[in-house]
C-alpha cells in the first residue's frame, strides 16, 4: 500500500498508474515508503478543490491567510528533528547544520515574511489616481501549481518553499509536486500544512499534494484552464516541456532552470588576495556538493603565472577533499555524464571526473579547465551545466578575448566580479561588467554567489534560460508574489465595492500606496 | 520604386521579396505608394544595428532619452496636419476631432509622460536594501520590436505609440513593423523620429522601420537571440504564432489580441437609467465604427419587459444610423464572417449583416441576439471577436444564469455593470461581479469601457488570450515600461559601480526609491 495523496482537505488512496520509491544517496539503498504515480484523475479532483478554494480564498481577509502561513511556519519549527530526519535520509544532505539550523529557518522565516506581505498588501503596488477615479492591484490569480526542487527540500519544497509562500501570501491555493528525491519530507510538510489550514480556518484544499505524474498529465496540469499559473524549480529538459505546454494554453509559467553563474576574477584581485579568494571559491563550489542553483560553476581568469598557481592550488583542494554524497542516484549519473561532456568537448580534467562511488551516490570532486578560444568556438557545449561538486575553468590570453567569453554566454541567475580593492582592475571591471550585467539577474563584486538572502532587493531570476522571464524574482518578498497576482483596474467603481487596500482610508494604517504619484501610507485625502 | 525602410539610420531600398499598397477604405481604391515586404536580410541588418544602438543606450543618462522623446513629440505635433491626412487616407478615420485632435495630442502626451518616467526612473522600482548591501531596479532589456495594429495608428503605432513610448523609456531601441494598413503614416512618423534622434544625439537606430516581412521571418524576428523582448497588438491568430515562436525561444512577448469586453445591466440599473444607458451603450459601441480594443461587443441583461424595450430600441438606433466606415477591406471582410459564424451559431440578427456596402470598406450598424442558454452551450462560439460595429445582447433567465455565462468568458481587457445607483441591484452586483473580476482586467462601474485614460492605475491588459500575461499592462505608465526593463540585484556591488538610481543619493531629488521597506525620495541615510 502505497502513501496517500492529500486532496479536497483529505489523505487518500491516489488513483495511482505505479508507484516509486526515494532512494537514501548516502546507502543507494530504497527507502521503504511506497509513493503513487497519479493518474489524471487525482490532477483533475486536485484541481475543482483548488477552484473552490480560490473561491473561498478570495472572500477571505488577508490576514486570515496570513495567520495560516504563520501558524504553518510554527509548525515546521516544531517538527524541525522529523523535518530533519526524513530529508537527511532522502537527500543526504547534513541534518546540522544543513537542514535544521539553517534551511529550515530560513523556510520559517520565508513563510512568516511573506505572511507579512500578505497582511500589509506590500506587494500589491496599490495605486490610486484621483483625477481620474482609477485605482488599481494585483490580486490573487488563482491556483498555482509547484513543482520544488531537489536541491532544497524544505526552502524550496512544493509545499513549503520560495514558490508556496508567495503564492498563498498573493491569495492562491497550491497544489504541490512532490520532488520524486524526497516525497516523505514533502508529505510531512503537507501534514502540517493541513493541521494549520484546519487550525487556523482557512479552506483546507489551501494545500493539496501529488507526488509524481506522468509526463504528460504534468503538462495537462500546468495548462489546464483552472489554472492561475505554475512554478518550477528543476531541470531544463522537464522545464522546458511544462513551459511550452503552459505558453501554448496561455497560461503563466514561472521557471527556474540551469544556470553556470560565472564567476570572473580579475588579475589585481588575484594578486591583492588570491588566497582568500581560493577560499571562498572551493567553499562555495563545493557546499552542498556544489548542488545550489548558484553554485559557481565557471571561473573566468586571465593567462598569468598567479592565475596558474591559483589553478594549481585549486586542483589540489579538489583533489584532496573528500567529495560530499550527491542528492539522488540521477544527480549523480547526470554529473559524471556531464563532466564526460565537457571532456568530450576538449575539456582537460586537472581532477576528479572518473566512475561514481560504490556504495553511496558520489564523484570525485571535479576541476576541467579550457581555453577562451575553445569556449568561444562552442559556448553551448562548454556551458554544459555540471550540476554537482565540478568546476570549469577558463583561461582568456587578454581582456578583449575575456569580454568576448561573457558575450557568448546564457542568461544566468549571477555573475560575479572580483577586482583590486584598490583600483587597478577598475578599467578591466567596466568592461567585464558592460558584458556581464545584461546576461545576469544578480551583479556581486567581490563575493560568491552562493548566498541568496531573502532581501526585498534580492533578485534569485534572470535571463532565459537561467528562468523564462528576465523580470521576475523566486527570492526576495514582496516581489516574488507579485508571480502569482493579476493585475486589476477598478474604473468609477463605487466606494463601498473597491477591495479593502483601494479604499481611500488605508487598510492596515501603513500599506504603502501610491496615490497620484506618490508613494504614502496616508488615506486618500 | 517602392518606400525606403529605415535600417541602422539612413532610409535604404529594402532587400524586398515584393512590395504592397494600403488601400483607402473610404474608396476601395489602391494608394499610390508602394511598400516593400523585407525579406530576412533586412530583419536582419536591423537586429544588428538595434543590438549597437542598445549598447550606445546604457551608456546614456535616462535625461538624454527623455530629450528625445520630448523633442519628437514636439515634433508630432508640429506635423499634425500631414500624419492626419496619411493616417486619414489609408484608415478613413476622421481627420478631426479624431485624428488631429484626440488621437494626436494623446500620442504626444504619451511620449511625454514615458519622458518623465525615463528621466525620474520612477518606473525601475529602485529596492535598496542597506542591511545586506543588495540593491536593485529594473533596466534595459534590449532591442525591442513593436508590432503595431490597425485601429490607432499614432496612439498605438509601431514607432509612436504606446509600446513604442514605453521600450524607448525604459532605455532600448525599437524596430518598428508598421501595420500593414497604414505604412505611409508610420513612415512619416518614422522620418519624425530620426530627426528627432539627431537633433537630440541618441543613436539614430533607437527607431528603425520595416513594413511587413513574410510570416516565417516575423517569427524568426521576434526569437532572435538579439531581441529583448516585442510588443504586439492585433488579431489574435498571427499573435498566436508569434508568440509561440517567442516562447519557444524564452522571449518575452507581449500581446493584445482580443476581447468582446462584456457589458452587465442589471434590472434596477434599466428602470433607473435606461436611456442614458442606451445612449451610452450606442456612441460606445459605435465610436470609430466599433473598432476599438475595449470596444462593449457583448451586452448582458436579465429578462425582463425593460429588457425587450432595451433591445428594441438598440436595434431602432443601429438600424436606422449609417455605419461609419471600416480600417480596411481586411477589416470588413472579418466583420462580414464574424456577423456569418455568430449567425451561424444560431444568433439572431436584429439589425444589418448582408453584404458589405459596394464602394467603401462598410457594413451595416449589426446587433444580434442570442439566449443565456445558447451561449452557454458554446461559449467559445459565442465569444467570436466581431470587431468593428457588430454587438451580441445575450438575455438570461435568472442571476444564476447570468453568472454562469460571465463564468464561461475567456479573458477579456473590460468588464463593465451598470447597477441601481440607488443600490436594489447591490446584490447581484456582488454575486456578478465575484464571478467577473477574475476574468477582466479593469471592472467598471456604470460608464462604459472605450476611454482608455493614460492614467498610472490603468490597465489596459487582462487574462488571456485578451493578452498573454495577466500581469501586465500596455497603458499606463510607469507600469507599461517595465514590460522592457530586466530585473537586475546588485549585490555587494562597490558605490562608484552602481546606476545612477541605486547611489546613495537620489538622482533626482525626487525619484521614488523603496530603501528597507519604505518608499521615499531620500538619499540613504
Amino acid at each position: 500500500m502505497s502513501a496517500k495523496v492529500l486532496i479536497a482537505g483529505s489523505w487518500r488512496e491516489a488513483d495511482a498508474t505505479g508507484t516509486f520509491q526515494a532512494t537514501n544517496p548516502n546507502t543507494n539503498e530504497k527507502l521503504p515508503t511506497e509513493f503513487p504515480v497519479s493518474s489524471w484523475a487525482d490532477c483533475d479532483a486536485a484541481l475543482d478543490a483548488a477552484v473552490e478554494a480560490a473561491r473561498e480564498m478570495r472572500k477571505l481577509p488577508a490576514a486570515k491567510i496570513a495567520e495560516f502561513l504563520e501558524c504553518y511556519a510554527d509548525k515546521i519549527e516544531a517538527a524541525k528533528d522529523a523535518l530533519s530526519d526524513a530529508a537527511f535520509a532522502e537527500t543526504g544532505l547534513a541534518k546540522s547544520p544543513r537542514l535544521a539550523d539553517v534551511e529550515l529557518p530560513r523556510t520559517s522565516n520565508q513563510l512568516r515574511t511573506a505572511a507579512a506581505s500578505c497582511r500589509s498588501g506590500d506587494w500589491a503596488q496599490a495605486t490610486i489616481d484621483t483625477a481620474t477615479g482609477i485605482r488599481s492591484c494585483f490580486e490573487s490569480l488563482g491556483p498555482v501549481c509547484v513543482f520544488g526542487p531537489n536541491n532544497f527540500p524544505f526552502a524550496f519544497g512544493s509545499v513549503s518553499g520560495g514558490d508556496f509562500a508567495a503564492a498563498i501570501a498573493a491569495g492562491n491555493p497550491v497544489i504541490g509536486k512532490a520532488n520524486s528525491s524526497h516525497p516523505e519530507t514533502t508529505r510531512l510538510f503537507a501534514e502540517l500544512a493541513l493541521a494549520a489550514a484546519k487550525e487556523t480556518g482557512v479552506p483546507t484544499s489551501i494545500v493539496q499534494l501529488i507526488y509524481r505524474t506522468g509526463h504528460a498529465d504534468g503538462e495537462r496540469l500546468v495548462s489546464d484552464p483552472r489554472v492561475g499559473a505554475t512554478g518550477y524549480t528543476g531541470s531544463r529538459g522537464a522545464g522546458l516541456k511544462l513551459k511550452s505546454a503552459a505558453d501554448a494554453a496561455g497560461k503563466p509559467i514561472y521557471l527556474e532552470l540551469s544556470s553556470v553563474n560565472p564567476v570572473v576574477i580579475l588579475p589585481g584581485a588575484l594578486a591583492a588576495r588570491g588566497n582568500e579568494i581560493l577560499d571562498e571559491f572551493t567553499t562555495s563550489a563545493l557546499m552542498g556538493t556544489g548542488q545550489f542553483c548558484t553554485n559557481p560553476g565557471l571561473v573566468l581568469l586571465l593567462a598569468s603565472d598567479a592565475t596558474e598557481s591559483f589553478i594549481t592550488q585549486v586542483k589540489e583542494r579538489y583533489a584532496g577533499g573528500t567529495p560530499g554524497t550527491l542528492l539522488s542516484p540521477a544527480v549523480a549519473t547526470s554529473l559524471k555524464s556531464s563532466v564526460e561532456t565537457l571532456c568530450g568537448f576538449g575539456a582537460e580534467l586537472l581532477a576528479g571526473g572518473g566512475e561514481l562511488e560504490a556504495g553511496r551516490c558520489a564523484l570525485a570532486n571535479t576541476v576541467l579547465r579550457a581555453s577562451a578560444s575553445q569556449f568561444i568556438d562552442n559556448p553551448e557545449g562548454f556551458q554544459t551545466e555540471a550540476f554537482g561538486n565540478a568546476s570549469l575553468i577558463v583561461v582568456a590570453d587578454d581582456l578583449d578575448q575575456l569580454c568576448k567569453v561573457i558575450a557568448s554566454l546564457e542568461g544566468n541567475l549571477t555573475g560575479c566580479v572580483y577586482s583590486d580593492p584598490a583600483g587597478s582592475d577598475d578599467e578591466a571591471y567596466d568592461a567585464v561588467a558592460f558584458e556581464l550585467t545584461p546576461k545576469v539577474g544578480r551583479v556581486l563584486n567581490d563575493k560568491m554567489p552562493t548566498g541568496v538572502a531573502v532581501s526585498a532587493a534580492m533578485n534569485h531570476g534572470g535571463p532565459f534560460p537561467s528562468t523564462g522571464h528576465p523580470g521576475f524574482t523566486a527570492v526576495g518578498i514582496p516581489a516574488s508574489l507579485i508571480r502569482f497576482g493579476k493585475l486589476t483596474s477598478f474604473d468609477n467603481v463605487r466606494a463601498a465595492r473597491l477591495p479593502a487596500l483601494l479604499a481611500d482610508k488605508n487598510p492596515t494604517g501603513k500599506t504603502p500606496r501610491r496615490i497620484d504619484g506618490v508613494w504614502t501610507t496616508d488615506d486618500v485625502a
